[in-house]
């Protein structure tokens, strides 16, 4: 780089600082000093790096920037003021009502392809980005992730690490801003940069170490990780926190808060510019890889045939890839009990093996859908609470991910408590935007794994370990927001869904020959909840009975009594009542309090 | 060792295969392949390491031994068997209703301090033990932790080997059984055992790779760990999976299952043996350091004041460290805005800083709490579900801990939803055994603080960035499961708790310019709620609005539509209705439609 390239790089990182402490002086809030660590790291990064063609955010070919660090988003926004896609006007909304100038950033700003703010979310997506490019877009797009040092203590870091390392991801640079100073003090590691190294260079990682001010050494880094072969490259720049500005440079209790004097901070740092940059393009126009579409052959099962509910997604999975190139499948290493395997064995370029990792797993499915992918990712419904802060997050970003937990519920028999999904009701339900699945036979799965492939946001299907009895034909329809009636009856409604349905359809019949009549519902849309089918129902009967497979709190139970909030009738709820151990599937629902006899006794005390 | 040592040794592992193999034969199910290959580990570690009373469990000098691969169970049960502390007769009921021989292990056996079998969980909560013998109890006791291979892909396995290289915990040895095959087939690094070894070289550990089926290669390796200085250590032993059995030994596909042909097992094994072994006592009896307990001098706010609930949480938490000597307290490096650093300034011994690492610092609460101590550990509510699993987790586990999430809800304003706690309420009442703490106002904060200390089970307080006026006196006292009733109305009444309490009031006040007179219940114990009261002012009242700063599902509102569930009244349930953005406090309430003026249309359109 010649002497006026060096200057206007000095320039630029001086406005990217600038504009920080403008927007988190105009908001009155914010993390200018986070931002002003990483100021030539992004500079030169948006001058001579980054591949964007800055009038089509949506161009495949577009290299990929994620603000790990998404405290820093003044810092980012600064950058597209410089790039010419954020006005100066639109930069001092920051934070406003209305603003898409986020405290955090979210899809909501141009180029930004996931919400962060979340430590240890960013480079996990990132991840996933990367692996598109590689293995599913065939794309020489290259992702850029800003990352902080503070966040490296989360573990999910170091999936995400192990992933791209094992992977090879040389089209992956995590660009570390090493400014020593987390929230309320020193880091671990301080400005130890061969903690790092030593560490990333042990996971398989390419690594550069050097001073974060220095525009040469960026350059050059940047360079360097971008021609790098078969490995990622992890840039560790030694930086100070709230650099440039004298007040603030590299001091403990500045983190998350406008500077007090920014009229002096902007004096310091040489007033406010209005440099603009040029983001070069992709060198092409490209198009991103896609597997053909065929016809969907959905698994038929026949009404009586004992079968899995995993056992029909993973089988419907295989059909729905066959008949949508977009579907894909990831795997937390459990692929032979979800039954994924299924897939990975029919579609095997489209299948990933993530590991016993599950939050990189949800951080690679949300990257895949910001790329336009369709994915599936499935893990026992245990373990998916592992990956929960990742769950939440993809609704922040918006994203269309399906996920699928095997194992619900104490029907899953002698494994014990540690392996059933007992939470997994109430924290999906608990998602902005989510759809809560629950098929009871494999027909029933099958259509619904096929469905949940259109739907938008944050999609969970959980399924049964057990075989249970084929209920419905194979050509039957079952809505999200639906729900069926399996019995009709005078004197109560009973609403279950997966497993349950078994058992309300058995007490049913016992309660047939107590000489009481009542009204089955298989509720399997969980959320959206069909209210008006069971508020006509409710009504009808005029008392209500619940049963679930799950903790009493926050599932199927409280579902329905939200949707008879305005039609009040007497409901029983019946979930699983005491910590189980290990015993019969059978055994486990009568422990819990929620098989056929537990739903007998329920309707009949209601009816006393 | 000489000779008869050996063969002594030898014999032993012999009979804990036999003995897996037996277990899982009688069960019809479970681990025994996982078992077989971790035999000798387990067989030196007991007879020649390990430093147990075994007629005193609670002896607080004991070692503990923490099974993380949680599925080996057998392996530990024979053990157990071996050691005197379960017969034959109840070896065969493993898995059994009833029997405390679960699936995966549970305190409900003597010497297990935490369930396992969400692999990445125990590690962690073994460095907590760990820490807890090096800072708390001040103790010479070893922590011994069998890992899996499979689950070193998991993040929260490097937060714990992180935490612990950072605090130089050579009284923990983690032993890794690197059998090569994880459930689904080959690992990452199958036998690469120095891909392990430069991981956790890099990470701080002393490492020691050795054949784990050579008895005299185990001792030595034990021996060096517990001589070891300054570093944990880590054992990374190679060995086959199904050891022993030709027809699974190294085979894939032999994961989770009994072996198909038990007898001829056995055969190949030399049959069941009888070995006893008596584990060597601690050197000496110990006493665990205790801090001396004080007089409770909770901090008081004068009503009118306005005091942000996180405030008083840590203000109250130092008091109750002044007062409990057995309190204690862990940061995720936040806890200037969690307000934990009270605590740590009055209490620095007690005080733990776990950096952004939530799923160590919970476990690290948990490994506490299983030594007899109270932790509370904080960080913002949002970021409390990164740790969701080994919440889940700590309930299986029986552990007792305090969780305190800060910044909960739209009303931190203008960091956005990265930064909400919008699913924390629905998650911790689907844990089971827990309760769910959510205070309005700085007074109720410190006596609940105070309070939760002496409860059981998964404690979970909510607080609010912002500041609220205190409305109780110091001196009023708020028991868990009770509510207050702070306006008395008949036409509607109104429930909400934290921060929509005062939404409330005032919705109240404007209700009445309408002429209309509501009852204001402040519902501070979410969980267990005062159903009771709750039923009588429904039904007194004949309607219901809920309030709530959290999504819609599995919250507050659920909560009272359960406790109204035998007592049906219109309940209008108003919660957050859509994603926010950046804005203040006050818009945000606003815009999410759970502030004084939605409350007011709410009660208005139920008496329309």
């Amino acid at each position: 780089m010649d002497e006026l390239d060096y200057r206007f790089l000095c320039e630029l990182a001086a406005q990217l600082r600038v504009d920080s402490v403008r927007a988190a002086a105009a908001a009155g809030s914010g993390h200018p000093t986070s931002s002003m660590s990483a100021a030539e790291l992004m500079a030169v990064l948006l001058v001579r790096h980054l591949r964007v063609d800055v009038a089509d955010p949506a161009n495949p070919a577009n290299d990929h920037l994620v603000f790990s660090k998404g405290h820093a988003s003044p810092l980012l926004y600064a950058m597209l003021r410089a790039a010419g896609v954020v006005t100066d006007e639109e930069l001092l909304t920051f934070r406003r009502r209305g603003s898409r100038l986020e405290g955090h950033p979210t899809p909501r700003v141009p180029f930004v392809d996931v919400a962060t703010g979340s430590l240890g979310f960013g480079l996990p997506v990132g991840v996933g980005l990367a692996l598109t490019a590689r293995r599913l877009d065939r794309l020489p797009y290259h992702v850029w992730v800003l990352c902080g040092d503070s966040e490296l203590a989360e573990g999910s870091m170091w999936e995400a690490f192990e992933h791209a390392g094992h992977e090879g991801l040389n089209n992956l640079t995590a660009i570390i801003d090493v400014n020593r100073l987390g929230q309320r003090g020193p880091t671990r590691h301080g400005w130890d940069l061969g903690a790092y190294a030593a560490r990333l260079g042990a996971f398989g990682w390419h690594t550069i170490e050097i001073d974060g001010h220095d525009p040469g050494q960026i350059d050059y880094a940047l360079a360097d990780a971008r021609a790098t072969r078969r490995r990622p490259t992890a840039i560790i720049a030694r930086t100070c926190k709230g650099r440039g500005v004298s007040a603030v440079e590299n001091r403990e209790g500045k983190h998350g808060k406008p500077l007090e004097d920014a009229e002096q901070a902007l004096d310091e740092l040489g007033g406010p510019r209005s440099l603009t940059v040029e983001v070069t393009p992709p060198d092409a126009p490209a198009t991103p890889y896609r597997y053909a579409d065929g016809t969907l052959d959905l698994p038929k099962y026949a009404v009586g045939e004992r079968v899995a509910t995993r056992t029909a997604f993973g089988e419907a999975l295989a059909a729905l890839g066959t008949a949508r190139g977009d579907v894909v499948a990831l795997d937390g290493e459990v692929a032979d009990s979800t039954k994924l395997e299924a897939f990975a064995k029919a579609h095997p370029d489209r299948f990933f093996e993530c590991y016993i990792a599950e939050q990189q797993m949800t951080a690679a499915a949300i990257g895949m859908a910001a790329r336009g992918w369709t994915p599936y990712a499935a893990t026992f419904a245990a373990f998916l609470t592992r990956a929960y802060d990742f769950v939440r997050m993809a609704a922040v970003s918006r994203a269309g991910i399906c996920l699928v937990g095997s194992h619900g519920g104490v029907s899953i028999g002698e494994d014990g408590p540690s392996q059933m999904g007992l939470e997994d009701l109430a924290a999906f339900r608990a998602v902005h935007g989510s759809t809560v699945l629950y098929p009871c036979d494999a027909n029933q799965t099958a259509r619904l794994v096929a469905d949940m492939a259109d739907l938008e946001g944050v999609r969970y299907l959980r399924t049964t370990r057990g075989e249970t009895p084929v209920i419905y034909g194979p050509d039957e329809e079952f809505p999200v927001g639906g729900c069926k009636i399996l019995r009709t009856g005078g004197q109560a409604t009973v609403v279950a869904a997966g497993v349950t349905v078994h058992e309300a359809l058995a007490a049913a019949d016992l309660l047939a020959e107590d000489g009481v009549s009542v009204t089955v519902i298989d509720a399997y849309s969980i959320k959206p909840l069909d209210s008006a089918e069971l508020v006509e129902m409710a009504r009808a009967t005029g008392k209500v009975v619940t049963v679930e497979d799950h903790w009493p709190e926050g599932g199927l139970g409280d579902a329905v009594l939200s949707a008879l909030a305005d039609a009040p009738v007497p409901v029983r709820k019946l979930g699983v009542s005491r910590m189980p151990g290990s015993a019969t599937s059978q055994e486990q629902l009568e422990d819990a309090g929620i098989d056929r006899g537990a739903i007998r006794e329920a309707v009949l005390s209601l009816l006393r």
